[in-house]
C-alpha cells in the first residue's frame, strides 16, 4: 500500500541494506567474541575528562554551547584541526575546515558534491565499505584501483582517467590495516597531479600508529588537488560524532553549503566539549595509551594467529590500526560461513563486504580493537577449528 | 586553478549562498537588534538540568555514551518519542522512529529518498527556506501550493498532482506564523490520501503554542501518507542537533539506510543527555516556562507593530511559534533596504527567501524568540521609522 503512495528516487534502489546493519542483529549473541566490528575500545574512552570538560563547558558557556553555531564549526576547534595538521605536514589554515559528523558525513558531503549518474569514482581494493555505502546513493559507478600491499599503485593510476575522485585511506587502511609508505605517497600524488585525478584521502587511524607515526599525508603532496578526512571518533570517542574535512577553498565552500542544507552543523555541545578536552592538552598521553592498548590487541592477534592459523591462511601484521585481514584457502566462502561462525562463538567481517566490484570472498577482516587479549586468543582458536572442520568436511565431499 | 582539478556535480549549481549565510555575516554588528534570526532565547535553555544530566549518563553510563550507537538512536529516545505523539493524537510505534541530527537532517533524508531530477516537490507560499536548501540538490523543481492564512487550499491541491510530496508546517509556521485548523488538517490530508500525493510534515514549533495546544498533527489523518518530522532544538536546545523522523515502514527502511551512509548515526552522547532530561520529567515544566516567555515576546511585538506599523503595513497575530511575518507596502522591496535597516540597527529577513518560485518583495519575517521586549520596541520603532522615510523619499522621487 504505502508503496503504491511513495514513489522513490532512482538512487535507494543503491542503497542496499547494509551488510554491517544485517550482522551486527547476529552479533548481539551473548559471549560473543566480536571480531568483526569496528567498535574503539570503551575501555580505551576519556571518560572522566569528557565528564569534566563537559561540566566545564556547561557551566562556563552553557548559552553557547547549547546554541546553534555556524555551519563551519567553532572556530577555535578549526584553529586546532589546522595547527595539528601543520605539525604533520599538511599546511593548512582554519578556513579551509569543516567541522563534520564523523568522517563519515565528510564522505557524504563530498560524494555530493562531486558524484552523479554518468560519472565514475576511484577505490581501493579492498577499501572502507562505509565509503561505498556513502557514494551508492549519488550514483557513480565505483571503479577498482589495482594495489599491492603498499596501496595503489601509482603506474596503473592512468586506468583510473575520468573519474571524479580517486578515495584513499593510506594509514592503516580498513580493512587491509596496510600503510602507504611515503615513496608511494608521493608518486601517487604526482601522478594523480598529472592526470587531473583529484584525491579524497581519509585518515580517522593515523593517530594510531605502534611504532612511528606514519608519512605525511598524501595532500601534503598535492593540497590544490586533495580532500582530507579526519575524526576524532578513533582518537576521543566514536559517539562524540565529530570529524573534519579539509579542503582547497572552493571545495571547501560547495561543502559548507551542503553541510548546511544537511543539518545546519555538528552538535554545538560535542564541539565545545572536545575543544575544551583538546585544550587541556590530554590528547597526547591520551594516545600513548590507547597506542599501548592496541598494541597489545595487535600482539595477541598476531601471536593467535601464528599458533592456529599459519597452516591455514595469510595476513600481513599491521603497523596500527585495528584490523587484520586474512586470505583464507580459495575453498573457503567467508561470507557463507559467518552464520556457523557466530554459531561457534566468533564474528568477523567477510572480505567481500570491501570490495566495489571484484570481490575477493575467500578473506575476512579481523578488529582487535574491541576484545580482550584472551578473548582475541579464544575468537582466533574458535575460528581457526571452523575453518579447519570446514576443509575437511569439503574435502569429504569432493571425495 | 582548483576549478580545472574537481568537476562537480550538476547539483552543486543549485547550492545558491545561503541568504541565511550572507545575512548571519552582516548581523554580527554590535548592538544590532536582532529580529531577523531564527535563535531561540538562550535565556529559556535548561543549562542547569543539561549540565546535571550530562554528568549523570557520563557517570553512569559513559562507556555507551560514548560509543557507536545503532543508526535508528537509542531505543528508549524513540519510545519516548512514540509515546509522545501518540499523545497528541498521532498513533506510532517506536519502529518508526529515527533519531536525526535536528529536522534539517529529516528534510535532508526525506529529499534524497524522494526526489531527484525530473520529479517535483510542492511546498507552501512561503515556506521554510532552510527546506528550501536542503531540496535543492536533488534537483526536483519544487512548486507551489495555493495558500490562504490558513494553509494550503485543499481544493487546490489537484494542481500539485505528480509532485513526489507536499511539504508543510502546520503548526506557527516559519514564516508566517500561521497554524493550519483542524478541520483544514482534515481536508488536506483527505484530499492528498485520494490523490495519491505524500505529505511531509514539519513540526518543530508545536510545543510553542501560547493559549492552547494545536489540533493533532495532519499525519494523524493519513498516517500511512504522511513523514512527521519534529526536533529536540525549540523544546530543549538546538545545539544538540536531535530531532526525529518517524515514518511509515517501508520509508522508514529506507531512510535509516540513508541516514547510516550519511553519518552513521546523531551524537550517542546528546541522545543519552536528552533521555535522562525527558526521563526527569522536566520537560513539561520547562515548555510552560519557555511558552511564557515567549507569549511575552510575541505581546511585546504585537505591542510595538501596533504603535509603530499600524498605518505601514498588515500582519496577523500569531498563537505560538516564533514570528510574525509583515506585509509591508507594494513599493518597498525589503530585500534591498536590509542593508540600510542593519546601519540603522535593526535586522529581519527579507520574504523573498521563503519563496520557490514567486516571491513577494514587500514581506519581511520578523522574530520575537531572541530579543528582550524593551528591544523588540526599539527594532520595531526602528524599522517603522526606515520604512517612513523610504516611503517619502520615493515619493520625493516619483514627483
Amino acid at each position: 500500500m504505502n508503496a503504491k503512495v511513495f514513489r522513490f528516487a532512482h538512487r535507494t534502489r543503491l542503497l542496499a541494506p547494509s551488510m554491517i546493519l544485517e550482522l551486527m542483529k547476529l552479533m548481539g549473541q551473548p559471549g560473543l567474541v566480536s571480531l568483526g566490528g569496528g567498535l574503539p575500545s570503551a575501555d580505551g574512552f576519556p571518560s572522566e575528562a569528557v565528564r569534566e570538560a563537559s561540566h566545564r563547558v556547561l557551566t562556563q558557556h552553557p548559552r553557547e554551547a547549547l546554541q546553534y553555531t555556524t555551519t563551519e564549526g567553532l572556530l577555535a576547534l578549526r584553529e586546532w584541526v589546522a595547527a595539528r595538521l601543520s605539525q604533520r605536514g599538511l599546511a593548512v589554515q582554519a578556513s579551509q575546515v569543516l567541522i563534520t559528523s564523523g568522517s563519515q558525513q565528510g564522505l557524504d558531503l563530498v560524494a555530493k558534491m562531486l558524484l552523479e549518474n554518468g560519472t565514475q569514482v576511484a577505490v581501493e581494493a579492498p577499501t572502507y565499505l562505509g565509503a561505498l555505502q556513502a557514494f551508492a546513493p549519488y550514483e557513480a559507478d565505483a571503479i577498482e584501483a589495482a594495489c599491492d600491499d603498499a596501496g595503489p599503485l601509482p603506474e596503473r593510476l592512468a586506468e583510473l582517467a575520468g573519474a571524479r575522485a580517486l578515495y584513499l585511506l593510506p594509514n592503516f587502511q580498513n580493512p587491509t590495516g596496510r600503510c602507504i609508505p611515503h615513496a608511494r605517497r608521493v608518486q601517487i600524488a604526482a601522478q594523480a597531479r598529472s592526470m587531473g585525478l583529484p584525491l579524497l584521502e581519509d585518515d580517522p587511524y593515523g593517530d594510531l600508529w605502534f611504532d612511528q607515526p606514519p608519512a605525511a599525508p598524501v595532500a601534503a603532496h598535492w593540497p590544490e588537488g586533495t580532500i582530507y578526512l579526519g575524526s576524532f571518533s578513533k582518537v576521543l570517542a566514536p559517539g562524540l560524532r565529530l570529524g573534519y574535512a579539509v579542503s582547497p577553498l572552493p571545495v571547501h565552500d560547495l561543502l559548507v553549503q551542503a553541510k548546511q542544507a544537511a543539518d545546519m552543523h555538528s552538535s554545538t555541545l560535542a564541539q565545545y566539549i572536545v575543544l575544551d578536552l583538546l585544550r587541556t592538552g590530554m590528547l597526547d598521553g591520551h594516545l600513548d595509551d590507547v597506542r599501548i592498548r592496541y598494541r597489545i590487541g595487535r600482539d595477541a592477534m598476531a601471536q593467535a594467529l601464528h599458533t592456529h592459523m599459519r597452516d591455514l591462511a595469510t595476513w600481513q601484521i599491521p603497523d596500527g590500526g585495528m584490523f587484520f585481514w586474512m586470505t583464507l584457502p580459495p575453498q573457503i566462502d567467508s561470507a557463507s560461513l559467518l552464520p556457523l561462525a557466530i554459531k561457534h562463538g566468533v564474528s568477523y567481517l567477510p572480505g567481500a563486504a570491501f570490495f566495489a566490484r571484484n570481490p575477493m570472498r575467500n578473506a575476512v577482516r579481523l578488529s582487535f580493537a574491541t576484545e580482550s587479549p584472551a578473548r582475541i586468543a579464544q575468537g582466533v582458536a574458535a575460528l581457526a577449528k571452523l575453518v579447519r572442520h570446514t576443509l575437511t568436511a569439503q574435502s569429504g565431499q569432493a571425495q
